[in-house]
């Protein structure tokens, strides 16, 4: 059986160009790039071009990009990187650090947030999302305090694929900057009522295959990034920080990465990454079309042809790659079972989060009733995803839709 | 010019049967060990063989199995994870949480608890290994304070290759825990009174290929592991913890690990560590004394035929792939440039702090003269070495040992 693969937000194919690039620094310039030999300088030179066609990608200077262990890592360490170096700092400050994120980031924003809160060491405002799915620029406006240092919204969500207003946040928070700097400037003695300027993040994990990300554009302080959301190998990710930008280490051990990341450099990875971000560069036009084309397609027969199913995520501020339906009056998961033993994978949230009984934290934030959230599937086209793979998934969909709810003890009565 | 590798400490090349368990993981079988799907399940399957593996090498459960990124976050986890739960439920205890460490760990070990100490989480006591670098039992005994939580000694040193005695520590900690809680039994109401029981760590990055890493019999708590370190690849790494000991998360996230470490799964790279794992099991014994023999003709080669230099660390206590050498009144750079211009690969301290113009804090522990730390090098022997490259080695060393010194401002008088 043929298998059709529609959760590519969770995870990619490595490309064959990208582990083709990746190939020779396993067992042949296998060196540290820390050492100072020459297997050492090999990879040393991998590593830092990797670096540079990531930077330019994003339009920053090479000495910004920190390479980590992956979108999760990278996260934890702009988050509590910037907290604990506000912390350690606090002398100059009177209060503790505030924090404004959004109530669907993925777990590895949300629950560094929770863990600050419980330690004790920041307090956090969770902005809701509206009903479409986007962060609206007042709720975020209306939410910063005096002692907001960060905020955190990601670009595109993980799981409906809706895409945030980053550009006009970024300008927003630069106005309150400024009117901040203003006020540290006429303050005389009073160091303690110095107040920090607001550290913009963005979680681009889903957004980098389909969205701009050039950092000045958006106007972000930190973006993070993970290699196997784009073709590029598991492990491997990276965190863009502006110049400027103090963050604390959190992965501590020797001086790679400028003191702020330890460990040895993953070579391979690090490059695998590098060549994944060459290869967005080429044709992205066509193919985000392509994909944007095929989705719409995919979405209206379904809300067409299956009756009571629904949307979720606004339609046109959505990732091109992206599907999230409700099935009224079923399971998801045994809709999954049912694509699955038919040779097609989908999703009923994020992976990371598989397993758990709870319905999705992102469909309960935009207003879904729990039944519904339960009743949800996310489909993720991907650059290779065929027309006549979608048309054979929306048989078994129709087919599959059918069965369960005629066996289903809820209905519309 | 063929090239010689005696830099194994710091990074060894992916065995050729390594990268080849790993291929299908990449492009083919790449779903994210997280997902239900059939995708997901494959990829999930072979994480949990390679648990297997590996469990089975230390001698414990798959479940007392963590995978990290590396030997940084290993060591991260279990020292930082540690402190962090202790200080989460403070209120039963009335200390802070005291660490006993060596003066001459990894940089992973050392910063870390600097980092705890200067964030006022804990105290530590940095335990001096004796001058042929050897940590004595009785020095932990005597450091040992009622508020001790954790006992951190490496293995085997990564400078020097020193053999820590492990399984003595851990019988004297043992007897320690035992006396705490039967004073703890006693207790009655006292419940800030209470004792915690010292869990003992050890880093065991340097020790897998050649030492014993039965935990139990061993008797450590927690145990870190590096794939790279013995033919498996960058970027992966373990972490042994015993079931019921308590670790707050340090990687946070999605659920992975058992909520102890988030980030998909880096398949591949946990494929390659259990295949490592399983090829150190064969012929074990013929390597370890096939590069031991090499190591002391090596040695004693230098010694006899090189005036003025001398062994770092116990001759008969020390991996069999170490050799550290002091040549007095020269530079180990100058030594190493030479050496990677007659294409031999050596190192002057551990890859990780390469760069850094501070003598080694490893060789300063045990009492070298800065002078002389400053002109040490280490070579780590691999499987792979030959007596003929030891053989061109030593001629090469020979010759710039007499030049550098014929240059050298200091010399015998």
């Amino acid at each position: 059986m043929k298998k059709i693969y529609l959760d590519n937000a969770a995870t990619t194919p490595t490309k064959p160009k990208v582990l083709k690039a990746m190939m020779p620094y396993f067992s042949r310039d296998f060196g540290n790039a820390s050492s100072i030999h020459s297997f050492g300088r090999k990879a040393k030179k991998a590593v830092e071009k990797s670096r540079m066609i990531i930077a330019k990608y994003l339009n920053c200077d090479a000495s910004e990009i920190i390479f980590t262990s992956g979108g999760t890592e990278s996260n934890n360490l702009a988050i509590k990187g910037l907290i604990t170096n506000y912390e350690l700092r606090t002398t100059k400050f009177k209060n503790k650090p505030h924090i404004i994120t959004s109530a669907f980031e993925h777990h590895s924003v949300l629950n560094v947030c929770k863990d600050l809160e419980e330690k004790g060491l920041a307090e956090v405002t969770y902005v809701k999302p509206d009903s479409k799915g986007i962060i609206s620029v007042k709720s975020v406006r209306e939410a910063i305090k005096e002692n907001t240092v960060l905020i955190s919204i990601m670009y595109v969500n993980n799981e409906i694929g809706t895409v945030q207003p980053i550009q006009v946040l970024s300008k927003e928070i630069e106005l309150e900057n400024k009117k901040r700097m203003k006020y540290n400037k006429n303050l005389k003695s009073e160091i303690l009522n110095l107040k920090s300027e607001i550290v913009f993040h963005t979680d681009a994990v889903q957004a980098i295959e389909y969205q701009n990300c050039n950092v000045k554009k958006l106007g972000v302080d930190m973006l993070s990034l993970s290699a196997h959301k784009f073709g590029g190998p598991k492990g491997v990710g990276a965190l863009y920080v502006k110049k400027g930008v103090k963050l604390h280490h959190q992965n501590i051990g020797g001086a790679q990465e400028n003191h702020l990341r330890a460990g040895t450099y993953n070579t391979p990875g690090i490059v695998g990454m590098g060549k994944a971000i060459q290869l967005l560069n080429t044709k992205s036009e066509i193919r985000n079309t392509k994909v944007k084309t095929l989705r719409d397609y995919f979405i209206n027969r379904i809300l067409k042809e299956i009756p009571d199913t629904f949307l979720n995520g606004d339609k046109i501020k959505r990732n091109p790659n992206n599907v999230n339906i409700s099935f009224k009056y079923i399971e998801g998961e045994a809709i999954l079972l049912h694509l699955d033993a038919a040779g097609i994978a989908a999703s009923s949230g994020s992976a990371c989060t598989s397993g758990s009984l709870e319905p999705s934290h992102v469909l309960l934030s935009i207003g879904l009733k729990h039944e519904d959230a339960h009743g949800s599937i996310r489909f993720t086209l991907g650059g290779m995803t065929t027309k006549k793979e979608i048309d054979y998934t929306i048989e078994v969909l129709k087919k599959t839709v059918k069965k369960l709810r005629s066996m289903s003890p809820y209905g519309k009565d």
